[in-house]
């Protein structure tokens, strides 16, 4: 198969296609196009009549379907799922510090060991707002034989949740918060989602059990948070995202024995190209086996 | 199923018999015994004809071999592997920790990001001394699709590694570390081991790539350690096991940037319990659906 990647080739990509067992070639000898390093309005360049096939980089590509891009006769796919990957190790990551309490150990000067010491194994971790990256993180959870409860906006089961619930039953997000180890938020910031995590529902969170927020700062109500965090009502809480965002310097956060600020470095820039990458060596080789692309745009749906 | 838990009885392990679906019962009336809180020299007041299985809580029972007390007629099982989980949780939340730069973010005062942010989607991992603990790690990153490289004191290959060298192969170690981001030591210490990773060691190792110790403090050379993250030719290391141990407070690892120390609780006693609960669950289930127990002790071979 002859690939072209553009308008900007970087050599991440380029090692992606060949790895995958492709070849790179001019833009009118390619039936595949990998798209990198510009927006929709510069694609009618591109596109010729020998062009079946155009992967972009973006995980949301309403852009290109305002833009009417996406034109009949191309399969188009899109990078959606691929920095779900890189947010959920993020978020992996932020509940081993909590449950390890790495990040008390990453302050200390001498030899103690930190009381609270959790495991994953076995917990309950509660996934609020289970999208890509709640599915993402349950692929990396699997191995812990941990307990999946969900939540997200339609109710629709979750695979891997033991149960699901529609985002808008206060009653499933009680549930959600009584009896998790570990509560996940990673639902869209909304007028429903704003303080969505208040003082009632840290309240109705199990004692000991940590909050991980990598959706925005705007769900999880900051001052009730640092209350629950004072008086030892949760375990932690490792922040991605913050309201206000950023931080000011010296907020409490920063340095209370029970939290953990990431400075919203759960897709960092650096991760980018490499997330993209591995998609792109993905559904090259899926492309030459006659497989189903990952990613596949539904014209119709827009998305 | 009756299953007797003695000498002590815990709350957790019976739980763990009723979750799986066995009750608990007086010991002259259970087929199974799950041995906790005393060694082999009280055994014989608990054995009786009709005991069937017996599930010992320790992962190496050489006192009960040398004891004589693996009679026959009794099928014993051990709780090997079931500790190895709880320390490869450990290594995982020490590896994510260096990739993502928390430690650094854990002490920071303020919103900056680190800089140096990796991910372990689609790396290299390297385990020395690939046994119990090396093959939980490599369950816990199967998700991650991560490339596995292995030493082993045989060379066996073991699953899910790309390549095993047998440990005295110093060619073998020199690949492991050239092309490994993560480089997670777990050897047993002996004479060979002791300072396995010197200055030779840590200047073959990839520039920016991590390195784990969850063995012994003897197996790294400190000071060589020091100067290969002060001259930055590595990216990091994260050690629950130094040496010597108790690292002296004030030691420049406390709280060097490309440094995180877990002061050995990798295996802590708070998380013993839950760990040994989950494998009498596990087992105990097998055991009435007729399935292979885990941690089946070979009488002749002695483990």
């Amino acid at each position: 198969m002859h690939v072209h990647i553009g308008p900007v080739e970087t050599p991440e990509l380029k090692r992606a296609v060949l790895d995958a067992g492709a070849e790179t070639a001019p833009l009118e000898e390619a039936s595949a196009l990998v798209w990198f390093g510009a927006g929709p309005e510069r694609f009618a360049e591109y596109d010729h009549p020998g062009l079946e096939w155009v992967q972009l980089p973006f995980a949301g590509i309403e852009p290109w379907v305002a833009a009417g891009a996406l034109r009949e006769g191309i399969t188009f796919t899109s990078a959606v799922g691929t920095y779900a990957e890189t947010v959920a190790e993020h978020s992996l990551g932020l509940m081993l510090t909590g449950a390890r309490q790495l990040h008390r150990m990453a302050r200390a000067h001498e030899w103690t060991a930190p009381e609270g010491m959790r495991g994953l194994f076995g917990s309950t971790v509660g996934i609020v707002g289970a999208g890509g990256i709640g599915r993402a993180l349950i692929g990396l959870l699997r191995p812990f034989g941990v307990r999946v409860l969900a939540t997200n906006r339609s109710g629709k089961p979750v695979a891997g949740a033991e149960q699901t619930w529609r985002a808008a039953d206060p009653e499933g997000l009680r549930t959600v918060l009584a009896e998790s180890d570990f509560v996940v938020v990673a639902a869209p910031a909304t007028a429903e989602t704003d303080r969505l995590i208040d003082r009632a529902a840290l309240e109705s969170m199990k004692p000991g059990a940590w909050l991980i927020n990598v959706a925005r700062g705007s769900l999880v109500d900051t001052e009730a948070l640092v209350a629950a965090l004072d008086e030892e009502r949760i375990g932690g809480a490792a922040l991605d995202v913050t309201e206000p965002e950023p931080l000011p310097a010296g907020h409490p956060l920063f340095d209370h024995p029970r939290a953990i600020i990431s400075p919203h470095q759960a897709n960092p820039a650096s991760l980018l190209m490499p997330a993209l990458a591995r998609r792109v060596e993905e559904n090259v080789r899926r492309r030459m086996a006659g497989e189903p692309l990952l990613g596949l745009v539904d014209r119709e749906a827009g998305y």
